[in-house]
């Protein structure tokens, strides 16, 4: 079926082009992206190099080039190549010969991106061209590619193909010391970082099937180390060069260059298809996990897949070290790094597909306490203040000076990395999130309660007391609407300081009863004692919550907030001077008003089951016509809401307006000069929520999983698999049918499923039925 | 001697200039002003009109006719006059006719504002004119005037007088309904305000001596009623028109029109020599108290009187319900409305000179309690939060939106009325001021202990407490340093709430002890009891007071300032992209950096005494640099803490600058396209203060009056008189020698008297001498 955008569909299970628009290489660049969470290949054409806006984006390379921005190189690119017929090189631009045929794809199933082009040169000779790549799940330092060509009539055509060290990098050139090397029968580059001295090895191998060079020579030029061959193709003759791409850093290995040798010498002798075969297995195993069926609307179908394809492949799923980066690996864009988003947006899906994912991502802020530590001594706080942009150390990586005000040109101080405090609260509302959904006190004992309790700390010494009001504030905070910075007792963040200081209470009284060696060891460590465990019971009882206006129902967002200007985000925007000003803090348009980036009050109900139906639709009625959706958090937030309200085909529309960010190119991918580009994981993440906590309704509720279902009318069923303590469900939903089957082997144990309120008890082998 | 700004002086009692530049018409407006507290009358010339920036500004007239500035109103003009000769209008711009001499005069010692010129009109006759005016300190609501002129030859001319309604205002057309008026030989102009519906009438009268006019008829012409007289004169005949004029509003009367012409209706039979008399023996008593004389300085005594002068005719000593004006009666400027400056800048000279007008001052704010007890009510607190720019009412009349950003044409949110809460332990702190120079208990009872005690609840209202710090902290607010808003723990503003606090407690326990029905009484009205007591003693002993860095024994201006960039006011300047940026928050050039407006330390300095002279040292050394002075307060504070540290020469430079700021035209009369000209007289005020509290060294320990003394070296001596707890004193200093004299009937008890550490009884009648 047809798509926006000039794309389409069949199956449900790709997304195929046959336009080449020059002005969306950016955007398809990063949605035909391939990766394995170790590195991310953009959906660029083969003999593309970064003018173009190739790139290939390797984990675990922070590196500094500008003395501003940490972010993650670019390693050269190992599967440059193209293809020279009548000393015109085949090209999809128009003025380089004629482009016949077209065709672009992204398997969501495989991950495999395809192109297949028929050219003609201004000399008469065509050209059949088909390529395919991955980036192999089978051994995450991998990229191959199959690139074969057949001309219609005898034709002499040259195939230059090796590796284009010339990366595109967004602040400062990360790589020097550019060493070209001919090993055996492959060819490699070695460059080294300029602030971390990271060694980055890629090494490339080929097999060539289906014909012989006729000559063949290697080429060392500048940063580039090319294969030169040429072949005397008979009409018809279809030749394959097939490219193996081994990467290594010296962050991943010792020896990061006798690593990729290896690897490619035995992909070499594996060749293409075997080694397409076993990554294709990997993929299997995960959507058969990840998978949500939408039937009756083949559009969301392809569209949910596409978001939950790039939530896997942002995640470095196979460490406990990194972060996921905002923008994945599908380029350099917010420096490769960990926001709110991972855990809030990202994280879900994992937690209740493939819960050992979820803990590594968690496992990853245990491993960075220390930059949060450190953090908030530097601001003169306890505990641990996660940094607002987090790379590998967990270390602040965001600046002080962040937009620019186009007007004067002047760079704004915006206070993400020192008033969004809500980022710590959020990571330790997602460890307990993890501990709900799979029963792991083992976790919460080794890495949670460490978290928490720092993050219990953090929140007392930040918080303040009011005495003549006999209660907790807190004072000068961002919430998620960045809009509005420098405001007092932001509900969204009071309401999870107060939830993870209760948290924080729980985990120290279960410990004491269970297991007070480890809770003492816990305490020394820490240099804590049960006084501070009162503290956070008295601020978590304190703390002041806005509470529902009796009358209107309303919450307000934070002090103040009802007394801005009320007026629509259409009126705010037609008050901008230039179309790329900053709307928010300290001048921007919107700051004084009540139009947000995004709504905190509806994120606030997506996480916290604590506020009744009537106060969630009231408070949907105010903020929705009121949000701006400056931020691809916000549809998400707006549909899951939507659906609990009943409002259903807003639940819908926003459900689609947040699965097509990317992939309708709704978004400006350079803003006021700067790059923001890239794929738009936390909307990638959302996807899922929207699904499974938007129209199934999902929940917990003590021991029961929970379940508020309400399809959109177009569907006829979704159907999804979930993970919950340890058993595996699988969920089916019609209209008026909801049904749970669990898995065998999955412990004597019953499951309570309640549906609307009705609990059924439900044992392994077994399904449930809801009427609804 | 010559002045600068082509200004002279003869005896230091005098300004005189003989040039007129028309480029000054605003500055000399209102530098030759002549007031009386009730009206000021601008110095410009009786021919001019609104559009020459001619004002009577007359006090208690507050009214808003643009929706957003409430000022006080101009009155129409009753000393409008004009001369015409051979059909051309004298006049001192260039091509009309030619001046041959000019000479303008204010006299500082009776307030008479003299013009003297010689003119030849382009058909060649020459006429003389002399003209002279005062506002009486007789009779409030009299403005009278001297017309004298005589020709060369025999001349007709015809003179025009009488009252011009069309007059200047800043914001908004506030005079509606004129009535033009003949009552006997009197005319008459009554208009009513646009928004309170104030009457206000101006009556005129005159006396024509040494001529007889040959006709005489009245001209009722839109907005003007005005006499036509025209005389044949003879060579060398001079004829004078005494011209007196009588103001009043349905506020000052119920029958403003009939007291007005019964004033004049006197004024006429008295004329104007025994007008002027009266008025002069008023001016005699001020400056037998409140002169200050230096020797062997001419310029810095004529500038120190031109400020005291100033100092005296803009307050509106004649009643305790009106506030001292920014800018005085001078113009419309800063809406005749009070500031922090009225009690820290104007109060101090009165206080010791004239206490009883200093306790008019007070009792203003007494009387506006109820206007602080809304704002601070509004905004979510208890007690009293005085306004940042306070009228009649005691309203909060500053706007939320104040400058504009001239580089994007976009109104500035500044903070001034919500966030600078320093106003209100200022005023406090007066109130105790008043009380140890005066020992005046009786205005604590019952006026001050009410005030202080409703300031200490604002001030326990707005403060945090910190738990984990055990302190409390006030968090969100400007100092005097206007240039940073949004700071916290601002040292200033700590130390004075401090400072306030304890006083609140103090009164409190001595209300107790020796008045406990006053202090049930008070208790009960205000809804206070002793736990407000002990909340204002804990804040009082746990607020955070930022101390002196043991190396440097910097005090931090507030937290994290030092972190800011250290740019010299240079550098920051140079950065501004149109000169008449604002430097302050939130985007100015200075916002983020050290450079300050005003030094906030300083400032503290000048007003508490309990920082040793090191740490003022090391602070004067840091923060000096760094300060823009881009308020008129700021040279005066600088003035007096180099003054305490023994900077002499800087001491005497920042005195001179502080006290030219109007009179050599330093300062911008139009900023922004906003009119901000107008006399500034915090400055006039800070003029006494620089002698007394900074060269004399002037303070208060205890039961004794000390002194630390220090002269520029310029000066010879320098003398004035002080009252002190009910003493007059006479202070003489010479560089060895410090003396001082009580005058007689004084009381029985001695003084003890302190100068730099040494203590000395002194009775009255007799005199007694330090060696410095
Ligand atoms: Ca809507
Ligand atoms: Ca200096």
């Amino acid at each position: 079926m047809e798509l926006e955008n000039d794309l389409y569909t069949e199956s449900g299970w790709e997304i195929k082009t046959n336009t080449f628009d020059p002005e969306q290489t950016i955007i398809t660049g990063s949605n035909f992206l391939a990766g394995n969470g170790y590195l991310g290949y953009r959906g660029t054409l083969a003999e593309w190099d970064k003018e173009d806006y190739v790139g290939c984006i390797v984990t675990d390379t922070y590196d500094m080039a500008d003395g501003k921005w940490r972010e993650l190189c670019n390693a050269p690119n190992g599967l440059y190549t193209k293809l020279i017929v009548d000393e015109q090189e085949l090209s999809a631009f128009e003025g380089a010969g004629e482009t016949i045929d077209y065709q672009r794809e992204l398997n969501l199933k495989n991950g495999v991106v395809k192109r297949e082009s028929t050219w003609k040169s201004d000399a008469g000779s065509e050209v059949e061209l088909t390529t395919e790549r991955f980036a192999s799940y089978d051994n995450l330092h991998l990229l191959t590619m199959d690139y074969s060509f057949k001309a219609k009539e005898d034709t002499k055509v040259t195939l230059v193909t090796g590796i284009d060290g010339a990366v595109w990098d967004l602040n400062g050139q990360h790589l020097k010391d550019y060493q070209l090397m001919e090993e055996e029968d492959l060819i490699a580059i070695e460059a080294t970082t300029v602030e971390e001295e990271i060694n980055l090895d890629v090494v490339e191998g080929i097999n060539i099937i289906g014909g012989r060079a006729k000559t063949e020579n290697i080429i060392h030029q500048d940063k580039k180390i090319l294969r030169k061959l040429t072949f005397d193709l008979e009409a018809g003759q279809e030749v394959t060069l097939e490219k193996f791409v081994g990467i290594y850093s010296s962050n991943d290995v010792d020896k990061p260059l006798g690593a990729a040798v290896n690897d490619i010498a035995t992909a070499e002798e594996e060749g293409y298809s075997k080694l397409k075969e076993k990554h294709e297995q990997e993929w299997a195993k995960m959507w058969d996990v990840s998978d949500i069926e939408i039937a009756g609307d083949l559009e969301a179908q392809v569209l949910l897949r596409f978001n939950l394809y790039h939530n896997i492949i942002c995640t470095p799923a196979h460490t406990d070290k990194l972060p996921i980066g905002a923008r994945g690996l599908s380029c350099q864009a917010y420096q490769g790094s960990a926001f709110w988003d991972q855990e809030i947006f990202n994280m879900p899906m994992f937690l209740y597909t493939q819960p050992e994912i979820a803990k590594n991502i968690l496992k990853y802020r245990y491993h960075t306490l220390d930059g949060a530590r450190e953090k908030a001594e530097d601001l003169g706080y306890y505990g641990a203040y996660y940094p607002w942009i987090s790379g590998k150390t967990g270390q602040e990586l965001c600046p002080d000076f962040f937009f620019e005000n186009v007007l004067t040109g002047r760079k704004i101080r915006n206070h993400f990395n020192d008033w969004q405090i809500h980022i710590s609260p959020d990571i330790a509302y997602a460890m307990w999130h993890y501990y709900q959904a799979t029963g792991d006190w083992e976790f919460i004992e080794n890495y949670g309660a460490e978290v928490v309790f720092e993050i219990a700390q953090f929140l007392f010494s930040h918080a303040y007391f009011k005495k003549d009001k006999n209660r907790y504030e807190i004072v000068r905070v961002l919430g998620p609407d960045e809009y509005h910075e420098n405001v007092d007792n932001n509900a969204f963040t009071n309401y999870q300081a107060q939830y993870v200081l209760d948290k924080a209470v729980m985990i120290y009284e279960k410990l004491e009863k269970e297991n007070p060696e480890q809770l003492e060891k816990l305490l020394s460590k820490l240099e804590l004692d049960s006084s501070d465990r009162e503290n956070w019971e008295e601020m978590a009882e304190l703390i002041y919550l806005p509470q529902p206006d009796e009358d209107s129902l309303l919450i307000e967002q934070f002090d103040g907030f009802f007394e801005l200007e009320d007026a629509t985000p259409e009126e705010v925007e037609s008050r901008l001077q230039d179309p790329h000003e900053y709307l928010g803090w300290p001048v921007g348009v919107a700051t004084r008003t009540q139009v947000s980036k995004q709504a905190d009050l509806l994120q606030l109900f997506s996480m916290q089951d604590r506020f009744s139906e009537e106060v969630m639709k009231a408070n949907y009625d105010y903020y929705e016509p009121r949000c701006e959706h400056g931020s691809s958090l916000s549809p998400s937030a707006h549909s899951i809401i939507a659906s609990k309200v009943g409002y259903l085909e807003e639940a819908y529309d926003y459900f689609m307006e947040s699965c097509t960010v990317d992939l309708y190119n709704t978004n400006k991918a350079i803003h006021g000069g700067t790059f923001i580009g890239g794929v738009h994981t936390a909307a990638c993440g959302a996807a899922w929520k929207m699904i499974v906590q938007g129209f199934a309704g999902l929940g917990i509720a003590g021991e029961e999983l929970k379940f508020n279902p309400a399809l959109p009318e177009k569907w006829d069923k979704i159907k999804f698999n979930l993970q919950f303590r340890g058993k595996s469900l699988i969920i089916s939903i019609a209209p008026n049918k909801f049904k749970v089957k669990m898995k065998t082997n999955q412990g004597e144990e019953a499951l309570a499923l309640n549906v609307n309120g009705v609990t059924k008890k439900l044992n392994e082998g077994e399904s449930v039925e809801f009427s609804i």
